[in-house]
């Protein structure tokens, strides 16, 4: 029986091997890949039926991973995002969905960080670090935009949107609309009345996100549940608060190679085990073959090198963060197409891997009880959130010209 | 409410426009894509449950598409088999599970006339038309060879597949072992006591090909159902046998090309229907995003290569048949040699067409009501049925070294 | 010593055991092999000093290849264009700058016929066989248009093309123009005073095209030159007129896929007779590698495939071309579309054979004496004609659209 | 008029904005920078005639360049090879063929350290500083091995090998041969008579890197002069030793690189400067063409994904050259992966790179006066250095079944 990352940790992260087991006050790279394992075991049940992870949230949460970055944030003033996206990337092995969930929520709690004041953080942070919350956003940028209006106490939103990932599952969501058309983002409770999240995500892939429509009927939002100053203003945003979305092409970015890297690991493990070797191919097991070799090779650079690129975005990703209020367009761009470079890159190399590995395996691999088409279907739905062509125009008006992208949900 | 294959005439076949009615006393292609379109509105209903398409088989027979080829067997005495596999390539377009074992039917309808007597061909050809038998085959040669031995009136046959496919549903079916050690191939009543066919095939594509595993246990074989001169000698395969496993992969590869035309058609009604312009491509609809339009040309111009291809290589397998027992190997290893680049190409344009159309239509093309991905899954296992390196590596030996394909169950 | 095109015919051309060497009242196929052997023994030469391929051509007169096209046009109305097109790649395999320079002729000539009146095109015809001209255009879209004044016998030209491929070597030339605003195109004799045709052609690839700039001073053009009804009027052009960009651009897919073929076949050669084994690969000879066998197969499927897509593509030019003015805008657009399709194509697989082929040989097949560099050199060159993204644009768009490419220089 | 280089710091080298001007006493990373510019400027023409660099040894060595490497052993211990191996991708982008030598400088100066005794290295390191020699190497492993002989005071040493980069320009030279068998390297001064480097290196790229052959007479070898103890011993090599064709390997990766960095440096400089925008394709300027932007982001995603994994495997090979003796094979073998995984990814970009530029710019960039070629033939050349899929095949054992590459001349 292949039970499919049991063998990740060797093949993959011999460079984690002097993994710093005090930092952040946990281990959390070694209890993300404990966890990734036995996410990597129940994966196949919860695809079948799309079932939202709830239980796995919870070991997340007990695992310390849920408060992971904000409270790094709050002890020492930064977050260290190489690691706490190399842990989405670790998750996504075993589940990407989780993964998808996991990252999210550590954009989202950043979120806080760029768009409210250092009170208002503070604030949040503390009680989502106390009460190890789950965060969610209802913010697609594609539906039309939620409306706040004034009301007894404050405000109340109305609207739908067709996917909020994760809202269903959240403990403090953030929402995004217009009051008076202006932009503004509040953070309330998820169990607040007014707000439906539906369980009507059913797609090919990420099955377990939990992505399914939300609906606002008068949700009521306080003036101080409001992120930023208040009133708010209608000005271009700022340079710090424009690295929320590379900041979410880069948490795509990781789950995208994690699914890779959990495919080829298992892959690994299969051909290994049960793969036999071609009648006419002269070897006595599939692991001499010439083309399996070869293949597996070349996999394993694209992949490598996918990797090695999204922990330089990483680094470039850090030094933005790091800059603050005084963060410049001009720096958030180039972050912006470090990060872009990687998610037109990881986009190519996943769809690749995740479907050349039966090659590696054989036509035997392809019985449902493996479940081995789950990464392909989950990284084929995860490439389509914005059309890769746009970052590849992105990155080449940029070395080309100069011009930085603008400013956008999707960049 | 998209289709799946409403214009899918209009987008791939203006060629076939000025198809002669009349010929084979029927409009087979007009049939088969009269077929094609019902078989596509239902194949997600096959494809969730791996259900055994027997109603569609009722239909392929009602339309006179399972009697064609004996029928111009018996009527001219050939077949024109350019158009069969054609037909074969239609119905793949609307589901290639039908496609996969209509294909088999024909090649297996073939082999009482490639490896039987005049007579038993004759007979057997007579016997499949008037009751409009479906054929399939019990010889999965990576398997332990079934075992004849001598009983009362003939023999029996004992032994396990572990797939057969169509076995299930067949009429009749061909049964390949070893009697005292040399290889025989008897063709038997389906339904025969003896022959269990058994519904286990539950793999990730292809979920409607009924290709479970088959047990032989004590089948009575009489003499004059083992094809061929008896007692069989233990000597080489002649060319003309050595056709089967060549005609076997042109069937493969025109359903795994059906298979990709599908998945464009469909991708191409979604994308004018339903695909709405990216927000930053400054164009008002879809089909006038440069992207679109550029990935559309390359994929047709992909399809359309390997399509023209697969067509080459059906000219040489017709002009290996013709010569029937004249056929020398070298025309036979280069009629293999043809379909095999056939093979090679094929493999890599379906799986690039059935995993890019996603990138035509966006992200909400990947809700599961339309089963986009089904052509992938399908081709994914269909093109693992043998290792396609190796099928490179015959055309390359042959173009460097002159040497054909050795025969073999594969090659 | 490898001369690079000897096995060419054994190699490629399986398909043309049957010619007939009646047609056209020569066999100019063969005549096309032997020309093609003899100029890849010279093609070196050519290539490293940019020299004019006066003797060549002269031997092209010299078999009939120059006037076969006119030849079957007046004899029987109609040129079979797949045959012809077929020759410009056999050439190209020994040299496709000869190729291209006879492919243009082939075309110039035949736009006599689809711009002139009937008259004026069986005179031109007649005189073209008769005196075996070579034809080449003065017409590059891409510079200012060249203008015609009113002088005293009819008309002087007057303005310079940077490129005017073959106009060195032309005994007549088409010119086009603007006269009082209106677009007109005359042939006159290469030789009259007036035209200029410099030596200033000094590309990386392509070398030996003559493809230098032109200079017309006051070049007289009498009426009767002047192709089609006089005064000509400003209108759009028919969808015959229309054919020459298509024709042109098969041209070039087919000189392409020449050059292509010729690098397969040389380094097919090479590997037999001079490539070693690696050191760590097992076998004895190089044509055992599995990874030599792979590529050569791979590349061998790309190649096939291509040609077959051309070859389509030159049945719908000819069914285009037969319609004569007859010929709808629709039908022209869908002769059209299948050259995009082809030259889609037929550029990556071009560049793509053209390098790798390198991989088959190794280092050693780098020495210079070999030049195997050229025909990367010719096919990048060749390549850049005009961007093929917008021929796979203009696919897409008749396949998304319906709407079949524009009128223009490039389509 | 198109330099070539003027803006690559601009573009490629973000990075390196702090490079702190005082690391090994002396700013090696901006001097590189200076010399690759100036290097570029007269790359055609010694490409052209394939001239000896002389004059731009002469450069390097007044910058420092040459002794760098050992410079920081003798100062410090060990040697930064992250950042020399980045100062050989720089030189590689305005001559690769100078990086070439330069690289295998630093090689085989390494060398000395690795196959000496700690006294022979020390007093060898020290002269070349002294000195500031050029090394060079004649060891190609193709061809038959040079015999040691015994001799008056020592030995003397003859034989021939096809190719010996650089030894026409060496100041010192190691001389690999077998004594009695057993294998031995010396390190003799480069004008010792009885050793003959000729000038007969005449291939399509890499042209400047005198790599011709090289004979010796009887070439006079002192004992002491034969590195490591002696006599020495037929014994299988240590992992220290076995790191020299690792070392070798990621210098080509380097120089790959470098090629490609500046083959896209040039196309972004032209394209802006002198790249017209396509007729149909409704933009004002080419950097504004939506294939041109793309096409840029995408070989600009690939380049970097590739540097980032090259530099990873500098990163490693630093790791396993500090081990000094105590290295295991173990670690010498994942250094080893890591860099023939950067060997097989950086040898398909960078043929993509320098060859898909052209698209960029379009046709005119053709003209031979900007020698836009010269990358691809040095790229095509160098990349058959030793076959690439046995690298790939290294990389895929070594991740299914853990065996690490065996130590060999190329491994």
């Amino acid at each position: 029986m292949v039970s499919g990352v049991l063998r990740i940790s060797e093949d993959l992260e011999p460079a984690l091997v002097g993994v710093d087991v005090r930092e952040s006050g946990a281990n959390a790279v070694i209890a993300a890949r404990e966890l990734s394992r036995s996410f990597a075991e129940s994966a196949l049940v919860r695809d079948a039926v799309g079932r939202d992870p709830v239980e796995e949230l919870a070991a997340l949460r007990a695992a310390g991973l849920l408060r992971l970055a904000q409270q790094q944030r709050l002890s020492s003033g930064s977050v260290t995002w190489r690691r706490v996206l190399e842990i989405v990337r670790i998750i996504a092995r075993g589940d990407c969905s989780i993964a998808h969930l996991l990252g999210y929520h550590y954009v989202i709690g950043e979120t806080i960080w760029l768009l409210g004041t250092a009170e208002q953080a503070a604030a949040l942070a503390s009680a989502a670090v106390d009460e190890d919350w789950y965060w969610a956003a209802i913010d697609n940028p594609v539906d039309p935009d939620l409306v706040l209006r004034a009301a007894a106490d404050g405000f109340v939103v109305s609207g739908r949107k067709t996917f909020a990932t994760g809202a269903r599952l959240a403990d403090h969501v953030i929402v995004t609309g217009k009051l008076n058309g202006v932009a503004v983002t509040a953070a309330v409770p998820g169990d607040r009345a007014g707000l439906v999240a539906n369980d009507d995500w059913d797609n090919i892939g990420q099955r377990a996100t939990a992505s399914g429509s939300a609906e606002l009927h008068d949700l009521p939002v306080a003036v101080d549940e409001i992120l930023g100053k208040f009133p708010p203003r209608d000005q271009p945003p700022t340079a710090q608060a424009g690295l929320v979305a590379p900041f979410t092409q880069l948490v795509l970015v990781n789950v995208l190679l994690g699914a890779a890297e959990g495919a080829l690991a298992d892959a690994l493990e299969y051909t290994r085990a049960i793969t036999r070797p071609w009648q006419s191919s002269g070897v006595a097991t599939a692991v001499e073959d010439p083309y399996i070799l070869e293949l597996c090779g070349q996999l394993t650079a694209e992949l490598r090198a996918s990797v090695a690129l999204a922990e330089q975005a990483a680094v470039d990703l850090q030094g933005a963060v790091d800059e603050g209020s005084e963060l410049t367009h001009e720096s958030r761009g180039e972050a912006a197409v470090a990060i872009y470079a990687a998610k037109t890159h990881s986009t190519r190399v996943a769809l690749e891997v995740t479907s050349r590995v039966f090659e590696l395996m054989g036509a035997r691999a392809t019985a449902r009880r493996y479940g081995f088409d789950r990464r392909w279907r989950d990284v084929r739905t995860l490439t389509l959130h914005d059309p890769v062509a746009y970052k590849a125009r992105e990155v080449g008006e940029y070395v080309l010209t100069g011009a930085v992208p603008s400013i956008s949900p999707y960049s």
